[in-house]
């Protein structure tokens, strides 16, 4: 907090600027995936998703705080000066505090026995909303597979409300999920068992698999039997995220998980 | 078609160019409750919602044509220069047809046996998806309260995926919904029945009240009753949206909707 002699600004000599290099790394981790991947840190912007994560003992590494703000965690703050992270953030209305947090080791597949899977989804805002189903289902797991949209961008955790902290994501393949044991359930708009006479509770180890929101999954995809939501109205009524959230919840009420 | 003589610019002589009044007009129906509601007319935009609005036998008084582009509807088109509608539209990646349709006349509750209701629901997002959730369920209505968006926004046409057009919306107050005889269901996040144990089909008429997306419905509604999803995970895992897609597809199910 010591303003350097001779700076020619003086409202901004006392916290980082936007061209310290710990600012300008976290740019980089809030809109590049090779960043997140290689550092292992997640970027969480906002009180409400930083308490979230502290919640969910997840591991903060740095907290960001522009001058005249407080901090939120434990950790000894990065004072930041007025108008820098509103340059950084992800979204439209930044907030006084951003955290770094460790992301945990993935988790193996080993204790899940029911997982929503999202094959090749595109959206982080429909990823998010999804994790969101899952982890309000009681839902062990969701898995994506290669090609999805990262579930460490700064958009998912915060279209998920910061369930992504409360459910552990899983990179597999829906080969590695049949290898494993696991019955697969892919969801589709035309083909297979009505949602509501599909017996959700047979499968010891059960994968709930969702496709790309504009492809949905394709027909010769790798599962073991096909489900569709039974509803009124139009063919294609429901998107992705709505049935997700439709068959989670049945799925979850039939498994004894709510 | 005929361009004017004199005109400076050849390339827009032959269509309607922006300052035209009806591209005018066009423009204030995009953004404005009170031109919509003066005229009773409705925006539909891209030929895929367009198509909806036919199907659903809603009447088309004008479509806009971009030079060049087909025309979706039976109607003689209103044919426009290039880059015209990109400037009314209210999409980011507009589309070359844009259509007036009449708005069909406000159906009375008389008719209704189950309903969702909105209570000032203020995003149109949100407001377009429980509409698409309650015309998957095969609701009878969706209710808007006075404070409520407005359900004729483009925004709330297109994030209902066309929805809108297949469903009533009705606007009412929950005292009306009252002396009409409705069984009045709020939801709430804390408090009432758990929805699996709600008995859907007693009441001969439903509405189901869904709150603000902000501050829910104030523990003061004058409502029969209280209904809370039950969930795995934290306590406000769930949002307006979400809520209502499993609440209708509970209740449809219950009421022999699907």
């Amino acid at each position: 907090m010591t303003g350097g002699i001779g700076s020619s600004d003086p409202v901004s000599e006392s916290g980082l600027g936007f061209r310290n290099p710990r600012i300008q790394r976290l740019r980089r981790l809030v809109s590049r995936r090779d960043e997140r991947r290689e550092s292992g840190l997640v970027v969480v912007e906002g009180e409400t998703l930083i308490r979230e994560a502290v919640a969910a003992a997840w591991v903060c590494v740095e907290e960001f705080v522009t001058e005249g703000a407080s901090p939120v965690t434990d950790v000894e703050p990065s004072w930041v000066s007025a108008g820098v992270l509103e340059r950084v953030a992800s979204t439209e209305s930044p907030r006084p505090n951003i955290a770094l947090f460790k992301v945990p080791e993935q988790r193996g597949l080993t204790e899940v026995a029911t997982a929503l899977v999202l094959d090749r989804m595109a959206d982080p805002g429909n990823l998010g909303t999804v994790i969101r189903s899952a982890e309000a289902a009681g839902f062990d797991a969701v898995v994506v597979t290669s090609g999805s949209v990262d579930h460490l961008s700064p958009k998912v955790v915060r279209a998920s409300a910061g369930a992504r902290f409360h459910v552990p994501v899983i990179e597999a393949d829906l080969d590695e999920l049949r290898t494993e044991g696991f019955h697969l359930l892919g969801t589709s708009s035309h083909q297979g068992d009505d949602h509501l006479n599909v017996d959700w509770s047979a499968p010891a180890r059960l994968a709930i698999v969702v496709g790309n929101e504009a492809q949905g999954l394709p027909d010769d995809a790798p599962v073991d039997g096909w489900v569709s939501i039974r509803h009124a109205g139009r063919a294609e009524s429901l998107n992705a995220a709505m049935a997700s959230t439709i068959v989670c919840f049945t799925a979850a009420e039939r498994r004894g998980l709510l």
